[in-house]
């Protein structure tokens, strides 16, 4: 009885935590939502058979393969989805691109800007939607807060301080992995680029930087019973200036013991502010000084279905979205970018942009002086 | 590939909010958790042929019918899923129980707990796995509080506090609607039942209670241009006496203007103290006697995978869990149940408990004394 | 150049913990305000003469006396401020009373309400000024929570909850003391009467209470080696039925492990809400229905210059008062109702009125019924 | 029978806002400690004989003049307590201390470093004991925070984060004032150095700076009916580099709609992390690792006497300080310290210190480079 949608075929690459997260969406999304396509897992790759098929049983793909190449040249499948390590996704997307399917990935797009704009590059030549996997902007607390910016709710923007931290690499013996590799790694990139993702998408266009980078544990075990020593930063910070005449900062750290989703930023403007944590991502707070003297405060707003697309997950307000919600939402957007129903919600000229910020930040911190970032 | 595992086959009948709810938490149960068997959305029952069809094409069941006694008596169903209106639950669950089926049913599980009782046993006799719609007990958080307080972080037990308040009944122009029925109506029964439930869990059974109940709005509109007289509560409170030698009381009201998921306990022992609000049902707040003189207070808790099963939903900590979550970890246990691998969640027996405790505490709100509660 | 004003002679009989705060109380009140009068601290007394001649020097007194009825028959003594233990609050208060002295009298006013009526009689026969210590409500944002309730902000008042729960009395060997005697001790009289006064404060009289007592700890050391068994409760709780129509309950306890100072409270109407902590008490959230959906919450009003009397103390908002702060307060309002400036703030009719309140609850505990509070 | 304390006559030049709260500290730090001295408000000095006369009889004086070379001159004054406008305070201080008084002045100690070098310079010179009014500082909690940091309950400290904003000077509307002057003005030296003063209090001495001052708004009204174009910051931020190897960042606003008084702090070290609000300043944040998995979390240590000074003013915890008594504290270190019975708490010295870090950031966002900060 179901099925009069065209369908969507996906085919994954990577298994691990993303991969399965994101199989969460599409299951999600697909429930949740009214897509405009019945998404399909086609086929899942992995680095052998075995893996793959194991893969396949467990994440629901009707196949699966220990080639990743063999999913970009399947006419069968529609969107290569590709959660696996960051130094793969180039050559993978570029080869779904050339292949004419859609491609979603896992952020960080590449781990060099460079690389970042060929993919993006390729993706607009192609006519191929893309999406990197920029979940905390799903939030639909996140469009609130943007929609009442726009809207002059905070009347004009002066300041901003973006924040993400969290502790997963605060311990001195947790190993040397690809997060630390001199070409791509580093608190900025992997961290960082939420704050900087965020920030632009509430505040517009960043223009300059001045950057601090520090490397706070200088060598890491490297599996093998030997150290090796670290180049990228622990925690990054930056000076911003955007183009709307405000300023601020962000911060971006791994070693922040206890800190487990501080994603968190402060807007302020000239008749409101705002804040936010990630830590309670189900709640906005928000300041206006139209409210009357003496009754002024900040405005615990709770999500509910007043801030679309909450209402499709749950009819009653305060009932909380989940972390695998927003990825829902995140399949979602593409799906119907896809579908050409919305634009492209974060693609692949928007995962450059924001690997051009993060290498504007080190280089400003290497060279101690402001920036501007295109 | 996929389908080496028996499947499980569900027929849902009601397809409004908690039926689409049941079935985000079947697609996730399925993703996340690693079942033991593979859950299939079979058939969907509504009040007519259209409603039905036009409801699988959306929920994803194969097939449609508009008289749920057809999946009732269908051999090929399993488990038969019912989030009707509450008046029809008996006569559904008992036929479900007499076709040999197991039952998986929104709460409350009847109006009036001497029909809940003769579900409860109807369901043992035949020897099938039921259960009510709890939710909020699927919390890891709320396994993590009842794992301290039974191991003893917390010493004895003294004193206990639950509400479970809302707004969606405050406005004297909300109709009247089911759940105003005299029999079976009320905050208490539709909200008190949630903070009833929590509080058994936590600190176990409830032996006393003293109640109280008020009508706040005394008639409401009846669709029909009229008004019509409310004869439940829409505030219900009881004092309990629990057999741990614990004193408490919960509140209940649907009339609590501002207040959206307000679902909250106090837990006071010898030796340390918990907190937490649905509010943000991702934390838990502990309090130990244990900590050094100058360094105590409530210790705020953040989900993880530190607490089973989050860790399935996200391999990170503080990333949160959302209510259609606590959902997929409802339907998880039933279908463990079912299989046999661990004991029923929270079956009919004990949904017919919450309803004697409710009629326990409407009966010493009219009578205004003590009142055993079995 | 100072000393215009005319003077306030003050007699203090009591030196222990309140006995200081009053001072302080005194000392802030006579900066912070710009009084009627010149307050001066003219006698101590206490149990022997060598004490209170240690206590004049450390409080600042210019006399000191072994024998408290000097202070009363003095007539250089304006005002007597008892800070004695509660036995003695009655003989020294009609002996106060009856030489024509204005009397300040830390709470319990007396151990039972009989004794406070006699009091609170004698007071208004001799025309001389009241006040007992309930300095909660001396807080700026209770004085703004009553006048947004009576200008109507919240709409009609339908429910409120009261609690007052500190820790001090959890340890099972603390010792036994006048608090833990049969007449008039106990959680209820001792921390309840402070959520008993906050809730009539803000929603007017309570007509009808039903009480529940526990007694947790049953017997205590009595400081000779052995143990003293306990009859007061421990932990009070009641419903309430206030004359405004509205329904509500409060709690008291002294054994909630970790709370230091839970005087809470939250107050329901159709338009709005309030709740409080004093665990924060320079902040009072507000949730108005007339905010425009999607942007409704509790709002966070941080105390300032808008909330009088705070602009006395700092002319910044968000500074905070502290607890020695609002006992400053208390002075100023007794010593303005002196002067005939305002009403007496809360007079001995009010102390009396608050254990009436309290024996109600415990009467109504015992013979498990509703009781009606005069 | 008072009086056997010698005495320490104060002479104070300045009635505004902080003249008044000076008088609360002295007033409360004389019945809330065991000061080795009996203060005694000898002189109070304002522009004029008359608004001196006033103040003197407002305040408690017991004389008053037009001129504070008076109070400098005066034989029988012991300090020198200025809260004069800062463009006074070098010329006044510098007076006193020529005439051997101690002296205690309002924070900015003077607009330019090198004027504040002077100042401390003539005061060790002189052998004087001297205070600047970083009342912050004397938080009980904050005391705690570095005794914790120091004992190495946090572990090595890898970073810091420093807040101090206000939303004072918000609006475009409001007039040029002294704070705007060229010389010594802006947000960064009102604001700033408490968040610098605070960083230092916890982590030691900061060595490297860079800098970033934003004017918002570009003119105010001059009183005159013409507006005055604004040359000082009014947000000022900096990157840190501490002598113990942490890095951090500050920032200070004073546009921050809102905001009253976040003044705000977070470290991070290896074992475990702080954080703290003066927004709630009664509260201390905690993560330990060395919490059981499972059980970690930020802890909220509610002031009480376990941490001194706390227990003078108040026997029991969570009842509070307010912003008077942090005053007081700052009123009896200094006097302890003329006493010779404790280290100067913030002096002349320390004073020049916070100038000096504000004057190298605002040279550091000039030159756009990191600065050594001495």
């Amino acid at each position: 009885m179901a099925g009069e949608k065209p369908q969507l075929r996906i085919g994954l690459i990577g298994t691990g935590f993303m991969g399965r997260t994101h199989v969460f969406g599409f299951a999600a999304a697909q429930r949740v939502f009214d897509l405009p396509y019945e998404l399909v897992l086609h086929t899942v790759a992995d680095r052998t058979e075995e893996l793959a098929a194991q893969a396949a049983q467990t994440l629901g793909f009707a196949r699966a393969s220990g080639d990743w190449t063999r999913l970009v040249e399947d006419p069968e499948i529609d969107v290569i989805d590709i959660t696996a390590p960051n130094a793969f996704h180039k050559e993978m997307a570029l080869g779904a691109i050339a292949a004419g399917k859609h491609v979603y990935c896992e952020k960080p797009l590449a781990p060099l800007a460079a690389d970042a704009r060929q993919m993006a590059d390729a993706a607009e030549a192609a006519g191929v939607r893309t999406q990197v996997g920029f979940n905390y902007l799903c939030n639909p607390l996140l469009a609130l807060a943007r929609e009442m910016i726009r809207a002059g709710e905070l009347g004009e923007i002066r300041s901003y301080r973006g924040i993400h931290a969290e502790d997963y690499m605060a311990d001195a013996d947790s190993p040397f992995t690809f997060r630390h590799d001199p070409a791509g790694g580093g608190a900025l990139a992997d961290l960082g680029s939420h704050a900087l993702a965020t920030a632009e998408f509430l505040l517009g266009p960043v223009e300059q930087v001045v950057g601090d980078t520090v490397t706070v544990i200088a060598s890491r075990p490297d599996g093998g019973g030997r150290h090796r020593a670290v180049e990228v930063d622990d925690i990054g910070r930056a000076f911003l200036r955007f183009a709307n005449g405000a300023s601020g900062s962000i911060e971006a750290s791994w070693v922040a013991t206890g800190r487990k989703m501080q994603h968190d930023f402060e807007v302020y403007g000239t008749k409101g502010a705002l804040f936010f944590s990630q830590e309670r991502f189900n709640e906005l707070h928000f300041y206006s000084t139209a409210d009357p003297a003496g009754r002024r405060g900040f405005r615990r707003i709770e999500a509910g279905p007043d801030h679309d697309p909450y209402g499709l997950f749950c009819v009653a307000p305060g009932h909380q979205l989940g972390f695998n919600d927003l990825k829902a939402i995140e399949v979602a957007r593409f799906v119907y970018a896809i579908a050409g129903k919305r634009d492209e919600p974060f693609g692949f000229r928007a995962g450059q942009r924001i690997q051009e910020l993060v290498e504007a930040i080190q280089a400003s911190a290497r060279e101690s002086k402001w920036l501007r970032t295109g």
